[in-house]
């Protein structure tokens, strides 16, 4: 994977799609009434070319790193908590290791840019530098570090693929990424920070104020190319997004379904769309999450999210929810009877006709 | 239960409500970022009275009754097709039945009225009547009758309690109970069938218009009485209903955490609130089911729906997704760690306080 715009996509798999939905039809509901449920399995099985599928063996990528920007005061946290809620991860001690313990779905954390050094076991490092520079001034990294960034994130979701993952979501950590996320989605949209930027983790007053002047002045400053996501990941991007917009990017060219968690996600998945729009077809969209300027990136993938639980944590948390129900509606598609299976021939009432389609 | 207006509901346990709470704030995220599943955690304690808890023993009970109203032509499926579901659920062939055994569920099939004279292993005979009378010319059933549906949902709820379930769901099958239900919506809040109404399992526009007119009609030929939900019921309502009302007042009544379903359930939810408001705390809303009229109902009772999936099949079917998030939240509570466990203190970067609330 040298040049992310040369990516190849497998299309969706038509003829197993129609399959799907046929089968969605002859089962003994009303037409349509499982809903998404229902949109889910044929989705799924256009992603992998079966018609029945399970979502049981689950992985989380987690990309952790540091960002330059942290130095403009625009967080509420230090620095260290990227490094330490890195560790954490492995430890099962963090809000997506317990859910993912919860929900049977392994993590896997990549140290792709964490400011400092150190080694950890279940922490793989792909370190390409001790944190980006600070885009308050200058560019948060060069074009080749942006390249590599995102061929590490596609390797780890081809990685997943070898390993017989039928489901992947896409996390990170690093403390400052919501302001990067809100500069690379300013420059993607062509709007003024007010419109994409919250508070993150929970910024003050005056830090709020200070994280949208950084990300319009980084704009001003560096000119990113909307038309060139590569560049608007090097210059106001992070070591994180940028590899989780190739995990997402690996995802789809390998054929294996993918989740987006929260807003960092979502932003890099709209990266990896607007460098391939058929890696949108690999997607499902997992929560709503809280922080402004979700919903922008919603908007433009045109994606819908399944819950709205008001979770603002980031780190995959809103993945393994995703799989459960992902899960249980490929089972739909596999288990539920037809209107032929479910009729009742039983001389009480006489024949239930198949055609009848139970409906109330 | 001779009285459902007497039932003795036990106050939430504040005390367990505010050590949850401390809890919750003292784990190692952004404070309140992971939003409902928090909420679900510190309702679940002061429902009951624990600390730490688990919703791994799950159970939805399923009222299946026929209504007299399908007379009038305002469903798209034949009666019959009680029958055929409610023996299909003990034969783990309907939606909800796929459901439940995917999400470890057990389901309790209760017959309060299905028009038919049958016996099914599975079933739990209960029956009240061959399904009610036709409600567009004589009340659906005595006062007796719906005082005898409440209080066997009451003691089914109670069942569950004494077998250990720790969270209960509550469905039904009945054709033509979207008519009952929205007469009882209209009736409830003194709204016409136009605002109430929806297509139920896809009546077509003729049936569509008659099924308002039914309900218009019923409400003032019988004028019952909003202030007397049992009234309401046995006038306007089912035997599903009633006794659906009756579980969520069982549950309360027993300290039971219980889930609303789709619109069904919700007006049975609302029954239950206007009969004894207490009854609200042991609550939780699932999914926002796309019948028309389940909206009006959510916003009475001020609940807030987990996830938005577009299903409007019935049955209890979107309980058991709501299981695993509750079951998720309750774990996230016991599981993660605090400030202080999370903190690390190994050298690479000195010390990570426990006050440095971990945010981004």
């Amino acid at each position: 994977m040298k040049n992310p715009y040369e990516i190849q996509i497998p299309a969706l798999d038509a003829r197993m799609m129609e399959a799907a939905e046929t089968r969605q039809l002859s089962l003994a509901k009303p037409p349509r009434s499982l809903g998404v449920l229902e949109e889910i399995s044929v989705r799924f099985a256009g992603m992998t070319g079966k018609l029945y599928n399970e979502a049981k063996r689950r992985r989380i990528l987690i990309f952790s790193a540091d960002n330059g920007v942290v130095e403009e005061g625009v967080t509420s946290a230090p620095q260290s908590v990227t490094l330490a809620q890195t560790i954490n991860f492995t430890r099962g001690l963090t809000g997506v290791a317990v859910l993912a313990k919860h929900y049977r779905t392994e993590l896997r954390v990549y140290d792709v840019g964490v400011n400092a050094e150190f080694s950890q076991p279940g922490v793989i490092n792909c370190k390409i530098a001790m944190g980006t520079r600070n885009l308050a001034v200058e560019p948060a990294m060069t074009r080749e570090q942006a390249l590599r960034a995102i061929e590490i994130g596609f390797a780890a979701a081809e990685q997943a693929k070898r390993d017989g993952v039928e489901i992947l979501g896409i996390g990170e950590m690093g403390i400052g990424n919501t302001t990067t996320s809100s500069a690379i989605l300013s420059c993607l949209l062509n709007r003024p920070a007010e419109e994409t930027t919250g508070r993150g983790g929970g910024v003050n007053d005056a830090g709020f104020a200070r994280k949208k002047e950084v990300i319009d002045g980084a704009i001003a400053l560096h000119r990113p190319d909307p038309s060139d996501v590569v560049d608007v990941l090097a210059k106001v991007g992070g070591f994180d997004v940028a590899a989780m917009c190739g995990a997402f990017l690996g995802a789809a060219a390998n054929r294996l379904p993918v989740v987006i968690d929260g807003y960092i996600s979502a932003v890099a998945a709209l990266c990896a769309k607007r460098i391939n729009r058929d890696s949108l077809n690999y997607m499902f969209a997992s929560h709503i999450s809280c922080e402004r300027g979700y919903a922008l990136a919603m908007e433009d993938m045109g994606l819908k999210p399944m819950f709205q639980l008001e979770m603002r944590l980031g780190e995959g948390s809103g993945c393994p929810i995703a799989f459960e129900v992902i899960d249980g509606a490929l089972t739909v598609l596999r288990d539920m009877a037809t209107f032929d299976e479910a009729r009742i021939d039983d001389g009480y009432l006489g024949e239930i006709r198949g055609d009848a389609h139970l409906q109330r």
